[in-house]
C-alpha cells in the first residue's frame, strides 16, 4: 500500500504507522483532522511531501466533520482546521503549501452546496496524492542522471515511499538508478534520534533488494575522506530562495564533509518545498522536538543517560547553498548560482 | 576511585566497569594479562591514556603469571604479553607506548632478580599512573587558559577522568575552567555508537556539578552553525607528526563545522599521544569494530534495524589539521603551523 490512502467505504485515512517499523507493520485509521494532526506531531507519518498530503486529507477530514449548512460557514471550519494541522510541525514547508493549495482551489472551485464542496475536496487530495508520486518518480529520473553505475552513496534520514505518498525524493534517485540497472551501494545514516535510517531506509532498502550497509551518522566523514562514497544525497524539509536547504539535522555536517572532500553533495526535493518568500535558511523556522527523543535510547535495556539528564534536540539544520553541488527537482537538476537559478526554475 | 586501581593486597588490577555506567557502579578485579587485554578490547576501560596505563599494570600481572626462573625467561613471558596486550586495540598509541616504556625501563633498571623485576615493573606502572594524573592536570590548566567566562562548549566522547586514570584531556580542561570560577556550559554529543558522550560525560559532569545538555551527534552543527556554541573541545587517540588528529568517530565532522563557523576547535591530549613516526593521518590504523555496536541499539525495547541488516563500525576517524585551532598538550598549547611546532614542541 501507500503510505497514506483513502479509504473510500470507511471515509477515513490510513496511514503506515512509521513510530513501530521495522519492528511491526500496522496501518492507523483516522476519522478526524485532529487525528491527523497528532499523527503528524507524534510522526506516525512524517518526510516532508508524505505530511503535506496528510495534511489535505486532514483537510477532508474536517470537511466531512462540520456541521455547517453553508459554504461560508464549511470555510469558517476548515481554516480553522488548517490553522491546527498547520500547526503541527513548523519546518517542513510542504504542510502550509499543501494546506494553502487545498484552500485557495476550493475558492476558486466555487462549488455551489457544502456537500459538493467535500467532494471537490475530496478530489483534490486525491490529485496531490497522485500528483506527488509522478513528482516524485520525474525527479528520480532527473537524479539517476547523476548517479554512476558502481557508486557507493551515503544518504541521510529517510527519503523514500515511506517519506512520501510513494517512491520517494532522494531514496526515489537512488532506486531509479537501480531499477534502470546501475550498481548502487547505500551507506545508510542511522540518523539519530530517530533512527530514520537504520529503521525505515534500510527497511524500505530490503524490500527493494539494494545493497546498503549501516553506519552512525558520525561514520559518514570517514567513508567521505577515505573516497569509499562516491555521492551524497539527501532530501529537503524546506528550501529558501537562495537554496538553503532545511533538512534532518545532521544534512549539515555530512554536506560539509562531503564539500571537504570534492565529492558531489545532492539534496532532492519537489517543487512543492521552495519557500520563495524566505530570502534564506537562517528565516527558516527550525523544530525543537522533545528531549526524550534523546535521553530515551536503550542499549541492552539500560537507559543510556543518567536520571534527570537534559538535553537538547533541535530537529533540521541549514545546509547553505555554497556547499551543494545541485538540487533535484522535478523540474530538472539546478546548479549554482542558486539564488539565480533556483528561483527562475521554480517559477517557470 | 580512580578508572583504574592497583590493589597491593590482592595483587590485582581493579577497574570501574565503563560498560554498565550510569546505570550501575561496579569494580571488575583481573588477576591476568589475558584479562586486561579483553578489558581493554570489550571496552570495559577505554580512552588513550588509561588504556595505556592498564596495558602497564597488565604486564605486571603478566609477571607475577610467569613461572620464569631467570630474567631472559621473564622477559620473553613479558613480550608475549605485551603482544597480547598491544593487539586489543590498534588506533589508541598509547598502548604501544606504555608498553614499550616499562619494557625498556626494565630494560634500563636491570634489576638483578624475576622478583626484583617484578617490583620495578610494579613501581614502575604506578609511575606511570600517577604521572598521568599530573599530566592531565597540567594539561588542564594549559588549556583553561582558552576557555572564556560563560562559554558554552561542545565535547565529543568521553576525555574525563574516565578515560584516563584520573582527571581527563578535553574534559580535564573544562573542569579546571569550572574550578577555577569560569561559568562553563557544556554541549554533550552522544557519540554513537557507544554513546560515551550520553552515559559517561554526562555523569562525569553530573558529579562535578558543571552545566550540561546531551545533544546528538548530528546537532553540533546547529548550535555552530547558530553561534550557541563557542569552543570545540575533543581528546585524541594518536597524533601524527604533522598534527592529524585521530580521535573518536565523529571528531571530524564536529571540526568541520568548527572551522566552518570560524569558531575555535581544540584536541587535548598528553605527549604520548603523539606518535612522531607516523608522518600524517593516513597512516594512522583505523579500528572497524563489531556491527553489532551500531545494530543492537534499542527504542521502547524495540530493535531498531531490519532483521538480517548489515552495519558499519569504524571507531576512529581521522582531523587534518588544517581544520583545527590548536593542539592542548602538558608541554603548551601548539598552534600552526603543525608540520613545524608539533614535532619540535614533542621532541622538546
Amino acid at each position: 500500500m501507500r503510505t497514506l490512502e483513502w479509504d473510500p467505504d470507511r471515509q477515513q485515512i490510513q496511514m503506515i504507522d512509521q513510530r513501530l517499523l521495522p519492528g511491526r507493520f500496522e496501518i492507523v485509521r483516522y476519522q478526524t483532522f485532529q487525528e491527523v494532526a497528532d499523527a503528524i506531531q507524534t510522526m506516525v507519518v512524517r518526510g516532508a511531501p508524505a505530511i503535506g498530503v496528510s495534511a489535505a486529507f486532514g483537510l477532508v477530514l474536517a470537511a466531512l466533520q462540520s456541521q455547517a449548512r453553508s459554504l461560508d460557514g464549511l470555510k469558517k471550519d476548515l481554516s480553522a482546521a488548517a490553522q491546527v494541522l498547520r500547526a503541527a510541525r513548523p519546518t517542513a514547508v510542504n504542510l502550509g503549501w499543501a494546506l494553502d493549495r487545498m484552500l485557495t482551489s476550493l475558492d476558486q472551485a466555487a462549488p455551489g452546496s457544502v456537500d459538493a464542496a467535500r467532494e471537490f475536496l475530496l478530489g483534490q487530495a486525491q490529485a496531490m496524492a497522485d500528483e506527488d508520486v509522478a513528482i516524485n518518480q520525474k525527479m528520480a529520473r532527473n537524479g539517476a542522471e547523476l548517479i554512476q553505475d558502481g557508486d557507493t552513496v551515503i544518504h541521510h534520514c529517510n527519503t523514500g515511499s515511506l517519506a512520501t505518498v510513494d517512491w520517494g525524493t532522494a531514496l526515489g534517485v537512488i532506486r531509479m538508478a537501480h531499477e534502470t540497472g546501475k550498481r548502487v551501494h547505500v551507506l545508510v545514516d542511522e540518523t539519530r534520534p530517530r533512527l530514520q535510517g537504520a529503521r525505515l531506509t534500510a527497511w524500505e532498502l530490503e524490500q527493494l533488494g539494494i545493497p546498503y550497509e549501516i553506519i552512525t551518522d558520525n561514520a559518514a566523514g570517514f567513508y567521505l575522506r577515505t573516497r569509499r562514497a562516491q555521492k551524497v544525497l539527501f532530501g529537503a524539509d524546506r528550501v529558501a530562495a537562495n537554496g538553503d536547504v532545511a533538512n534532518k539535522i545532521g544534512s549539515y555536517m555530512l554536506a560539509l564533509a562531503a564539500f571537504d572532500n570534492d565529492i558531489p553533495v545532492y539534496s532532492v526535493f519537489p517543487s512543492s518545498t521552495v519557500d520563495l518568500s524566505i530570502p534564506n535558511g537562517e528565516a527558516i523556522p527550525i523544530e525543537e522536538r522533545d528531549a526524550s527523543e534523546v535521553l530515551n535510547i536503550q542499549i541492552d535495556g539500560q537507559a543510556v543517560a543518567p536520571a534527570g539528564a537534559k538535553a537538547c534536540n533541535p530537529a533540521f539544520d541549514v545546509t547553505p547553498h555554497r556547499i551543494l553541488t545541485g538540487l533535484v527537482t522535478e523540474k530538472g537538476v539546478i546548479y549554482p548560482p542558486f539564488p539565480l537559478n533556483l528561483p527562475r526554475v521554480i517559477r517557470g
